[in-house]
């Protein structure tokens, strides 16, 4: 998040031209799973870590909620998303949430879509939400899987000499942390956790864990995007749903 | 579990010989551990599934347990057991996990070690469990991990031409179920399960996650048995500790 690649000019036009095509990874594998482990939006306060264009707080505005706060570093982001998806449930705040000074126990739900790869310091940012979530307040993040973050150098996915693919390749995956790769622009960084990391970080602050999610793709979403059907190979992304239970 | 690989000849000889030599992956890696996450033992009753030679029994007996109920469905295991770790505190009990008939509310810590990877009915075996642990009793166990289950055919293990390991590979992760393996005899049965099928199977059946650990060497291990050390490129275990907190 503090990483503010998304302001970079051509990172952002191609990442907006993927996230346009309505047949992505997001829209078919992840987002779908997000609004199925949601829970009740009716009258609820959301917070929506790292809202991007802003298509999940509409969407939660848009089911219930009674006010969705949406957080991005990206003003270009913040920019597309007012102009797409503006609603009056919906204040739009240009903050890393490193950075971001959250209201103490005001949020009933916190849901952030593939943002946490992104931090740094994972325990900072968990303390954080915990602090600003009220009492049995939500929290649901998907993340990139630890499978396919673990790997520090090299092609992930195994081709032949005709490029189909043979396995997925895992290394380096008790080494957490900063892993550097291109996507669209040189340099962009994220942060490997394993399921230990990630489980643990929410556990030891003060959640509980309620489900674990590894998205799968649907038989309609392989009939748009038939690539997709690798998910089954191997997960790309891993969603995780934990209630306030405690003070840390 | 409800497999008895143990009693065939050629496996035990050989599973004997390996567990016999101090130096290896349960005693270096899995059950430092898996004895670091046990609650406190002085005056509980403890269920040991799975509990092969004993020594993890004795352990708990030797520790302050009360009462260790050791159960295994290996002949051969118990008469080693008995022989070798036998203690007034512990009771062993010739019985699959599956067909035992628990005594409810019973135990104070649920305690196995690299069975529940046997076991075909997963939900069965943690409601048995559930059932049969006091309330805010623990269960703690260890399992093959996923990415190490995962694959169905091929070596996982990818080498250059010197035997050099180059990554490990995945595939068929959501294939959830049955694998078959070559281990000293042809035909060893055990079960993948993807990190949210061991996760969500433990919360949905009234369980809250208290601890995930996937195993590392410490340094002492590595200078006992070099090889070791690629368990920090993709780690063989998985253990999870969790608290009974409602029925399911």
């Amino acid at each position: 998040m503090k990483q503010n690649i998304y302001d970079n000019e051509v990172f952002f036009e191609n990442y907006k031209a993927l996230r346009e095509d309505p047949v992505n990874y997001n829209e078919l594998l992840e987002q779908p799973e997000i609004k199925r482990m949601l829970p009740d939006l009716n009258g609820k306060h959301v917070l929506d870590i790292g809202c991007g264009m802003g298509d999940l707080a509409r969407y939660c505005a848009e089911h219930g909620a009674e006010r969705v706060t949406a957080i991005d570093p990206s003003s270009k982001m913040l920019q597309e998303a007012k102009l797409r998806n503006g609603h009056p449930a919906i204040d739009f705040v240009q903050t890393a949430l490193e950075d971001a000074v959250l209201k103490k126990e005001s949020y009933d739900i916190a849901v952030s879509s593939l943002v946490m790869h992104y931090v740094a310091d994972y325990d900072a940012v968990i303390q954080s939400i915990h602090a600003s979530l009220k009492e049995d307040g939500i929290l649901l993040f998907s993340t990139e899987h630890p499978i396919v973050t673990a790997r520090k150098e090299g092609d992930k996915w195994i081709t032949d000499e005709e490029g189909n693919r043979i396995h997925f390749a895992v290394d380096n995956y008790q080494e957490q942390g900063r892993r550097e790769v291109k996507w669209y622009v040189n340099g962009v960084v994220y942060y490997h956790r394993s399921f230990a990391a990630l489980c643990n970080g929410l556990i030891r602050n003060g959640f509980s864990l309620q489900e674990v999610t590894e998205p799968m793709p649907s038989e309609a979403a392989i009939a748009q995007l038939p690539r997709i059907d690798h998910e089954l190979r191997r997960p790309s992304f891993i969603i995780l749903k934990a209630r306030k239970t405690a003070r840390p």
